[in-house]
C-alpha cells in the first residue's frame, strides 16, 4: 500500500504552512509546484521542512540538460528530497536531474503519463511506455502515472518493475483510492485535503490506504 | 532580419542587472529562465523592466492546463511580456498559456524543436512539426526552433507561416548568425554576451543582425 503525498497546490505561504501543519501527522511527503514557489519563493521549503515530512518539487522540469541541472541543484540545496521532471526532452535532460538527485542523496521521478485530455496527444500510450523505460534506463527512482487510469498503471508497472509509481488524480479528479492503492507506491491527493474544512481529518481519511 | 534577444542565464540578481544594463541599448528583449528566478525571485522582473526592454519568461511550462494557467498568470502579473511553454503536454495545456498571455496583452511561444542531443528522441522531426501546427491552432504567437538547424527552421516556417520563430543556439552553441538571421524573427544569444568581458560590445556585435 502506498505512501500518502499531499499535493499542496495553494498559492500563499500562510495557507501552505497552515494546511501542511494540520495534515502532517498523516502524511509521508508533501509535493509543491511552481505556482506556490513563484508566489512564496523557493525558500518556502525551509518552514515546510519543519513539519518533518520530505518535500517533493513537482516542477516538471523540461529543459536542456544544463538548465535542468541548475534547477535541480537549487531544488536539492533548498532542502527538497525529490524532484519531478518531464522525460520528453530526452534521456540526457532526465540524467541531469537524476545526477543532481544522486549527488544530494535525493530522488528523481519522471512523468510517464498524464491524465488531462491533452495528454492523449503525446503523453500516453506508446510514448508513455517509452518514457517509463527511459526513467529506468536513466536511473530515476520512479515515474508519475495517473490514478485515474489503473489499467495504464499496470502496463507501466510491467516496464519499471520495482521502481516507484507516484499517482496523482485521487479524490477530486476521480481516481478511486481503493482501486489504485495496491498498484502504486505513492498516492498523491490535493484538493480533497487542502480545500477541506478540516484538512487534518481529510488527510486521516486517505491515510488508511498507507503502507 | 530578427530581433536580438539576450538569454540572461546568470544565477544572481546582481549579475543579471549588471549585464542587462550594459547590453540593453542593443537588445529587443531579455529572456530569463527558472535558474535565475529560483535564485532571485520572480520579482527580478521589476528591476529588469527598468531598462525598458520586454521580458520573456522561458519557463518551458509543461503541466496540466490549470497549473499552466496559474504559472502564466503570475508571470504576466510580474511584468513579463511573453512566456515560453512546451507543447508536449497537449493543446489544452498550451491554450492555458495562450489565454493568460492574451488576457495580459502579452505573447506565448511554444517549443517546437530543441537542439541538445536528447531532443532527437522526442522533440524533433515529425513531433516538432505537430507541435508547430499545435502552436498555430492554439493561437500562440510563435514557436521556438534551434538556430543550429536552419533546414529545420525552414521546414517549421512552412507550417507556421507568419507566426514568429525565436531561435536559441547562436554563438557558443554553434549557430551561425549570418545563416539563421534571414529565417527567423528573434535571435537568442546567451553566453556569447553574458560571459563576455564587455557585454555591451558583444551585444553590439550581434545587433548588426537586427531588423
Amino acid at each position: 500500500m502506498p505512501d500518502l503525498i499531499l499535493a499542496l497546490d495553494v498559492l500563499s505561504r500562510e495557507e501552505a504552512l497552515s494546511v501542511a501543519e494540520a495534515a502532517a501527522p498523516h502524511l509521508d511527503a508533501i509535493k509543491i509546484g511552481y505556482p506556490l514557489v513563484l508566489a512564496a519563493g523557493l525558500d518556502i521549503a525551509a518552514p515546510l521542512s519543519e513539519f518533518g515530512i520530505p518535500l517533493i518539487a513537482d516542477f516538471k522540469v523540461a529543459d536542456i540538460p544544463n538548465t535542468n541541472s541548475l534547477i535541480a541543484q537549487q531544488v536539492f540545496a533548498a532542502g527538497f528530497f525529490a524532484i519531478i521532471c518531464q522525460g520528453f526532452c530526452g534521456s540526457d535532460s532526465v540524467a541531469a536531474c537524476v545526477e543532481a538527485a544522486d549527488d544530494a542523496g535525493g530522488e528523481c521521478y519522471v512523468v510517464a503519463e498524464m491524465s488531462h485530455p491533452g495528454a492523449l496527444e503525446f503523453l500516453s500510450g506508446k510514448n508513455a511506455e517509452l518514457l517509463a523505460q527511459m526513467a529506468v534506463d536513466a536511473g530515476a527512482h520512479g515515474i508519475i502515472a495517473p490514478a485515474t487510469r489503473p489499467e495504464r498503471v499496470q502496463t507501466l508497472r510491467a516496464i519499471i518493475g520495482d521502481k516507484k509509481i507516484l499517482s496523482p488524480g485521487v479524490g477530486a479528479q476521480g481516481g478511486d483510492p481503493e482501486t489504485i492503492a495496491p498498484l502504486i507506491d505513492g498516492m498523491i491527493v490535493g484538493r480533497s485535503i487542502y480545500t477541506a474544512e478540516d484538512p487534518a481529518e481529510a488527510a486521516r481519511t486517505y491515510a488508511r490506504f498507507r503502507r
